[in-house]
């Protein structure tokens, strides 16, 4: 059966990976299942077409066959049960590592979401610039916990993980602020994701779409 | 095997039901399953013994024989896989449900937690009173969907799911900030949840801990 995901038809982070479609690609790549993309304008995103297979007008969504998801939580753990390479069989060690997803999408991708609405939503406002660091500030109060839990360790807890794939994911988006840097371990945690050939592929192919649109401007 | 879950000795709530210790009490009477609650002082939810269980420092905990978890959507998640009522049988229900559990912890909260910020942490800043329009603002915008996809149906996606359990648990947060009641199908959904008998049971176990400690002041 087609797997077809949905990604913006011009990502406003310019194919840098930051849109959410590439959870889902680096998950797809993992379990090894070939994919099809349809890309979608923000014009249509809010259209009654798009509405009702996503009812918050985002992307990604997930069809295969009579099933139909939004949220790439929802996806990736979808993708972690259905094929072998993002869960643990022992099940103590699976219901660990879908802790991990939820403490990266409810514990540490709120903070950081602050700092990314800061920026963009409120980046004209006078209180903007004093306000930012008591933002940073929380972000690191999780991730002194954070870096504290992963210690030496390669991943947080065990072999890789789909918790791994969303924790990755959501600290990328602060390498732009220099924050993931403070943090020896946990910025070679998040090289770690990037190196991974899986990785690299879904990369590739957020980056073509892209690559593509740039040229065609 | 004895369930046991970790509680705030003192909830800064005074007992409204708002600590996430809630979502998974209601989970626990959901599926009726018995369990003990070891309540925890701000002190100790920092120390060494309680990091060891929850690296973020935090409460609920949910600890079963071998398996310790945090993080209440991976609590109620295994709640609902381990026991029946709070997930679909049919296997497209089921991930359905699934995401909107998701949806609720990732899509509704990170901008409820927003206003929760603005007010607790930002309350005696300069610029809250002109920022908290737009904090509230972007509360509306995800509601709005939120309260279309619902429309006149009782629950989100057929019968009351863990999905439906975490939603109204995140709405609850706003009540007080009015904007719940700006939405009359929204709050009658959540008035629905807070009527189920194992959201009153929940409820009244957190608040007998809390009004116990009123007493006692």
């Amino acid at each position: 059966m087609t797997i077809t995901i949905t990604a913006f038809e011009r990502s406003p982070d310019g194919g840098k990976g930051l849109a959410r479609d590439m959870r889902v690609r680096w998950a797809l790549e993992e379990v090894g299942q070939p994919y099809e993309v349809r890309l979608i304008s923000f014009a249509n995103m809010k259209g009654p077409d798009h509405l009702a297979i996503h009812p918050f007008g985002q992307i990604p969504t997930y069809e295969e066959g009579s099933l139909v998801l939004f949220e790439t939580g929802s996806i990736v753990l979808y993708l972690a049960e259905q094929h072998a390479g993002l869960l643990p069989r022992d099940s103590n060690a699976r219901m660990r590592a879908i802790t991990w997803m939820f403490a990266a999408l409810n514990t540490i991708e709120p903070t950081i979401l602050e700092l990314t609405t800061a920026k963009i939503l409120e980046g004209d406002k006078p209180w903007t610039e004093e306000r930012l660091p008591l933002v940073k500030d929380r972000i690191r109060a999780r991730l002194d916990k954070l870096s504290a839990h992963l210690g030496v360790s390669d991943w947080l807890d065990g072999a890789f993980s789909v918790g791994d794939l969303l924790m990755v994911s959501v600290l990328l988006r602060l390498r732009m602020s220099g924050i993931l840097d403070e943090y020896q371990n946990l910025a070679a945690y998040v090289a770690r994701g990037e190196a991974r050939p899986a990785y690299i592929r879904a990369f590739a192919a957020q980056f073509a779409i892209n690559a593509q649109d740039r040229t065609q401007v």
